[in-house]
């Protein structure tokens, strides 16, 4: 028996096509130096169209790849829509990239045009003469024109400015039919070993990441929603928040490139945004700029999400205890399209026990299959005590890499799961508790011991601005856990006082011997705390450790 | 390039491992003549495999259909989850067909086996020797031992008690793996030509449709809520409640076969329902029994569904005005899974205005493409003034019907569109508007006369409780309206009266000529008003029509 029902492909040209037809009213506000811009959904598809056929113009065929490199902003969300809805794939490029990564990532995916926003001219061009397959550059922004635009052109590329190359074209574009599972996007992951390994989504992904973005387990977007992405566009997808908004036909609020508290909560305060998503240290410095202004009130905001690494429990308290601000945990990464859990209280659960489920990476969606594999390979019980690494599976879960020439990326994958490198716990009730990346375990006379427990009662501390626990060598026990605290403008704290901080909820041998005051915790390009340049700077004695008495 | 994303199948079998693994305490709730009776999804999960144990041990191998034979309850939802999960084919016969057609569409599905209802054997003994393919019958209930078993068996089919068998049946059943593309489930529809017409639901379309209820601008599902399906489980898959909650972990309160006012809404107040889903003449009977106990409060209901046939205004207004209930309609048809489309009001409406849009058939979900065309075949303008013939497409509508001898069939679909039969239209912000199923059309000089807008009208008079307009052959006019009416137990009302409240609201011309008072509107077996009837009645002289003075 055959099913009778049509063979409709999910594809990010018909949720563009839903989005900016069916919610004509709704806009995409960017944030710029005075206030903001904006455009609405009936403009935005105009302009998608005039994208996609300026792209066409200049030579765009098959799944030719188009770089972005660009701040979330209108024009980028534009290229999100065109680029995939033509057939292309669009690269979106970390611009926190070193350049030598951002140079092998733009020639390893043969990007052929890049768009850059006017603001990033001066980052992009030195890089630009090594991008050997690029031809074109489209410079974007209000600002473009006052560009220096010979920056650019001393590279030998052509560069256009994107408002013209829109203009030239008409407000319709003959779309063409794709398949669902053809390329769409992709998105480089910046691994700690080894090059850059490129995930490529499909339109079935994004188009399914999106749905399951909207239900309200996730984040339950209607049309009278507005979304804040904060996450960047060139940051796993800004988490599917943009896709997600376009489906819904929730507006949209960019904060282009103001991402310091100050703009940023202005911005907040101006465009009334209902649902918002960026990383920890992101609110934490929003939450500084609340407590020193208390007369400013988020409450537009129904929901926070916050993610990217773990979100200590002492930030979603302040923040709702302080300012009323409901923050919920989300865990994913650029593997799973990424969003893959969310930390919802379960029902029936009230008052401190309620910062327990918080406090985990989340409860699996409807989609995205867990379980917890231990070191030889068997599949340990979902009981929330039994620790190994997470492995997961479903249609937003990447299967691979795209041509990569590193020995170990098929190590990431476990007959059809992919193991995520984190390693952690799951419960009956589907929620994945994380307690280190598997390359930041550290084992103490056979024993875990879970950085980011203690990095999280670390930034409890009212003193510390942040925490990053590492292992490091120890001759009887193995390895020792190794504190580095980044101490609040204004505040002291001493080793000791730290340690007793820490003794009421941690056993004896979990506390950490050393603590290291340091100036920042190294990062990422995406942010992450770096710990392995911790080590590393330990190793090398650049640490200071702290007697303790 | 290609994607590197999984191949991830979305099949029923994933949403129900995700329901009953990730929401283990989520419960279904079913009503009984004294209470309700409960399992958890824990407890679903473990059933749903004895279930498919049982089947399988009874002969069901490939695609062979079983066919259910029930109300909304636990057991009907272990089939509901059991059999396509296994390979099946789910077949939910609809327990108020007229027996030629239950025996037309058992026949022409080639059921296998029946699960029947303990307190439904009376109804479907007499017709079950004439099911020709079907060999075993499961009764199932509480009751189902006390059931007149042999009313079944002087069929010569074998006859089982549905407990007997799944206690036979391991907790675990080796679920295979299945593409989404396969048969899952087929419903047919009872057309008003012809035998009925069997649409068949894949895996994929039943995930995408659960999905797409679970997103903020339809259900908006989470686990906290609690979903009370009143629209039956055999008629368009409950409007895919039940998958819906299964999806997102939404406990379930079935109401069973206490579907009159008293007990259903007893039920309410028992089970705590947070969303609820029915036809409006069960939402009419709701409401003179709320009207009738004023101590009563539904106040666990956040949104009530309403749909199936167009949704009086004056049936929202009352259950808001007078008791705080937020109805809201949706629009579709077994050919579209159903929901296709959900009446929210646009942002920034307020007031009156918005019974405009409360008014409309709904706005159109992302994944429903919908367009309205002429006689001609030509595209109409989405102004909300051009009436035609609404056509759509989706992941969730059908290309056709299964093995049809009907002539007529391939005439529902134009170049892969679904003809829908209704005719109205679709306005900027894609809100369709239904003036008239096609066949229903009343066309007076050349002009449109929409008999849902005058049923509305009529029904928001307050000694009418039904009403049902068709047209009537005219020799000037080629038709006029006749207004069929079901007054309000203790209320009178003339014609006159009737059409001094239409005066108002209609230009004189659209004013019914003639007004007929009924005992009660005729319906289909899906209870829709049954104009082909009301039309036949007339042309033989059986409506009494009143003179207007």
């Amino acid at each position: 028996m055959q099913s009778t029902m049509q063979d409709y492909q999910l594809t990010i040209a018909s949720l563009m096509h839903h989005g900016t037809s069916v919610h004509p009213d709704s806009e995409v506000v960017t944030a710029t130096a005075e206030g903001s811009r904006s455009i609405t959904y009936a403009e935005l598809g105009k302009r998608t169209a005039r994208l996609a056929g300026a792209l066409r113009a200049l030579g765009i065929e098959g799944d030719d790849r188009v770089a972005t490199f660009q701040w979330n902003n209108a024009e980028h969300l534009e290229a999100y829509l065109a680029i995939p809805s033509m057939g292309a794939v669009l690269h979106t490029l970390n611009i926190r990239l070193f350049p030598e990564q951002l140079i092998y990532v733009a020639n390893h995916a043969e990007d052929k045009i890049v768009i850059v926003d006017d603001s990033l001219v001066g980052l992009l061009a030195p890089q630009l003469p090594h991008l050997e397959t690029v031809t074109h550059v489209l410079v974007a922004g209000p600002e473009a024109a006052q560009a220096n635009l010979d920056s650019l052109r001393s590279s030998g590329k052509e560069v256009l400015l994107y408002e013209d190359v829109l203009a030239e074209q008409p407000e319709t574009f003959d779309w063409p039919e794709l398949d669902e599972n053809d390329a769409a996007a992709m998105c480089y992951t910046s691994g700690t070993t080894g090059n850059p390994k490129g995930v490529v989504y499909s339109h079935r992904s994004a188009y399914l990441h999106s749905m399951a973005s909207c239900t309200g387990n996730v984040a339950g977007l209607t049309f009278a929603d507005r979304v804040l992405p904060i996450v960047p566009m060139f940051h796993a997808n800004a988490w599917g928040l943009a896709y997600a908004a376009i489906m819904s036909g929730a507006s949209l609020c960019m904060p282009d490139r103001w991402l310091q508290a100050e703009p940023l909560v202005r911005f907040v305060t101006e465009s009334r945004p209902t649902i918002s998503g960026a990383v920890p240290t992101v609110w934490n410095d929003v939450l500084t700029h609340l407590d020193d202004h208390p007369e400013v009130k988020l409450d537009s905001l129904r929901r926070i999400l916050c993610g990217g690494s773990a979100v200590p429990v002492s930030l979603m308290q302040a923040l709702r205890e302080r300012h009323g601000l409901d923050m919920i945990q989300a865990w994913g990464m650029t593997e799973t399209s990424p969003v893959a859990s969310v930390a919802n209280v379960p029902l029936g659960i009230r008052g401190e026990e309620e910062w327990r489920y918080k406090a985990t990476a989340g409860r699996l969606l409807c989609g995205v299959e867990g379980r917890i594999v231990a070191d030889d390979g068997s599949v340990l019980p979902r009981d929330g005590e039994a620790v190994g690494e997470l492995e997961v599976r479903g249609p937003w879960v990447t299967a691979g890499y795209y041509a990569s020439d590193d020995p170990d990326a098929e190590a990431k994958f476990d007959h059809g799961w992919l193991r995520t490198g984190d390693v952690g716990t799951l419960d009956h009730l589907g929620y994945i508790t994380l307690t280190d990346r598997a390359k930041d375990v550290i084992k103490s006379g056979g024993e875990w011991i879970s950085s980011v427990d203690l990095e999280n009662a670390l930034m409890g501390h009212q003193a510390v601005l942040e925490a990053a626990v590492v292992g490091i060598p120890d001759e009887k026990w193995q390895e020792r856990p190794l504190a580095t605290i980044v101490v609040k403008q204004g505040a002291t704290v001493t080793a000791d006082e730290l340690r007793e901080h820490l003794a009421g909820d941690f056993a004896k041998w979990q506390l950490p011997d050393a603590f290291a005051f340091i100036e920042e915790v190294p990062r990422t390009s995406v942010g992450k705390f770096d710990k392995k340049v911790l080590r590393q700077r330990f190793r090398e004695g650049e640490l200071r450790v702290e007697p303790l008495s």
